[in-house]
């Protein structure tokens, strides 16, 4: 069933809008004090996660608040590596951190895709609990990180500035790697599948780390497995068209090759330029982005001009499709009221260019 | 007086060399046993950098244990903001702290262009001592941070992760930024121009957070005054031209823009394909560049085909200019024999590119 509002699926498949949609990502999280405060009732970022009910609270909380064009899951980026028994919890001022690095051939051969109706039935309870309570309002995104992007997290262990744990396995045994990325092209396709039959009605897939490799690595250690992820994804179900979108971080020297991996959109960080970028790729994806998550710590009036910039660049919509959001996740710090100047500017600054 | 070995400069210039010359930066680094010893004689990171015989001793270790091509001055980045009285320590495990960030209107009207021959006549001297010991035999870089770069620390007050601090200073009050940007393009320059001054026969600016910025305030808040401090500099010297080169970590999408900045070279980081960028730029300014710092962790096999591609990937060397670097600083757990195989290779395989 088409929700009420489905500007954002459109967009993502370049048909007639009204006006330019937008959600942000990481638009449930700790700018909200609604979301501290579900955060406090949970006593732990885990707790919340793995809590069906408090995973919807959230993921309403700024839907409700600012009135959004999709919703997106409340997760983790991690739950699938975590799935696999890897062993993750979170250390203050530290991050994520895995008990069981995958750094040996033992470890990468004692991996096994794990099944999203078991281990991660949790997220499938929350995608259940998220589609009711929005009763159909908005479009529910289900998401997951690359392959290569949980690899970063699984072989280094936790977060990383340099990766050197997993580029040294990348030059030293590529065959270690490629084994892990296909285990997690696996896992990752079986685990949006799940959310998709769960009810999420558009899927993103984020590549946070890809831009960290170099040009020819990136192609053949991230891109061509979230390739892969994207060939086995249901990309229509119970007579819906699910949308994917892309979004690689870093991502903007490879952009055409991006556009080319089979998504239905692909999302673009603030650093690149929107017309330059539909320049390359032309209109065969839909585009989303790419306001500096910075820019909601200007002045109202900043706001309102640094948006109307985005829709200007991305240009008229005519056979092209854009979702705008931020080119990365929401600050932590964000005053909301910055939220409610962006959505009010987009939604009627856009109306000019449908 | 020219080097004895001037292939660096002759590459930088785009004339005819007989082989790919190649530096790495941060050559003097941690990763060598030698620089440690020097280190802990002079007990602390400032105290290496401030004494002007120490600094030249481990500018010339990497350049006797591996033939490089060239030598870079030894000094930390904020040397230019120390000499301003921000106030500069490094804290274990945080990185550089600025006692006195600049965070106010009367902290930015404080600010002040150093005396490059009395505060920071340290440098100049160990220019001068490292000149003396090079002897003539390769050519010595001098270095700066870009503007934007320096202004990263000053108004941070140290390391930062998402910038939020200058960004909030960009977006709500850009006047103070283009105060402190004027002030550090005319300091980089006269610090430069005092390294030139003192011996330096290239000098190369260190944009290293000018990638963080946004598609147009990249080119307003970064590129706009390195391009003013290029213009600042001396060209020629003492009867020498003096190369100049421009690096901007993340900066693939803007290199049109940067090749336009009146640099002779610019270096592109590990991201970039170098036969796509010779295509967008042309020959109109030599390239420096761009090997993954992480493939000298990979076998001596890996290497040399690495190397190699690179290369390759710039091509024959015609009119244009390649100096083969890394596309970052060299990692702190670099296996020095890795560098030893890296210099064979460059040396020997580029011959039949020029």
């Amino acid at each position: 069933m088409k929700p009420l509002n489905d500007t954002f699926l459109k967009a993502l498949m370049r048909q007639k809008c009204d006006y330019t949609p937008l959600w942000l990502m990481r638009q449930a999280g700790r700018y909200l004090a609604e979301y501290n405060a579900t955060r406090a009732k949970a006593g732990s970022f885990l707790n919340l996660a793995h809590s069906p009910s408090m995973a919807c609270e959230v993921t309403l909380q700024p839907v409700d608040r600012f009135g959004l064009d999709a919703a997106i899951l409340f997760s983790d980026i991690l739950t699938v590596p975590d799935a696999m028994g890897l062993g993750l919890s979170f250390v203050a001022g530290e991050g994520p951190v895995f008990a069981k690095p995958v750094q040996s051939e033992e470890a990468v051969n004692a991996l096994y895709v794990p099944d999203p109706n078991k281990e991660l039935k949790y997220v499938m309870d929350a995608v259940s609990e998220i589609r009711r309570a929005l009763n159909n309002r908005i479009p529910l995104i289900g998401f997951s990180g690359s392959p290569f992007t949980l690899a970063c997290y699984m072989v280094e262990g936790g977060s990383s500035k340099d990766f050197r744990t997993i580029k040294t396995m990348m030059y030293t045994r590529p065959d270690l790697l490629h084994r892990i990325l296909e285990v997690n092209a696996q896992s990752v396709a079986a685990y949006l599948n799940a959310q998709i039959e769960a009810g999420a009605q558009a899927v993103q897939i984020f590549d946070t780390w890809g831009g960290a490799l170099a040009d020819r690595d990136f192609q053949t250690f991230s891109l061509a497995y979230t390739k892969r992820v994207v060939e086995l994804l249901h990309r229509e179900y119970d007579g819906e068209k699910i949308p994917v979108i892309v979004f690689t971080k870093g991502g903007d020297t490879w952009i055409e090759d991006i556009a080319s991996c089979g998504a239905d959109a692909v999302g673009v960080d603030w650093t690149s330029n929107l017309t330059r970028v539909r320049q390359r790729v032309g209109d065969r994806v839909a585009l989303q982005g790419n306001m500096d998550p910075m820019v909601l710590f200007g002045s109202e009036e900043l706001i309102r001009a640094q948006a109307r910039k985005v829709i200007d660049d991305f240009g008229p919509v005519g056979n092209g499709g854009h979702v705008f959001n931020l080119g990365h996740g929401i600050n932590q710090f964000t005053p909301p009221e910055a939220v409610s100047i962006l959505v009010d500017e987009v939604h009627n600054y856009s109306r000019s260019k449908h």
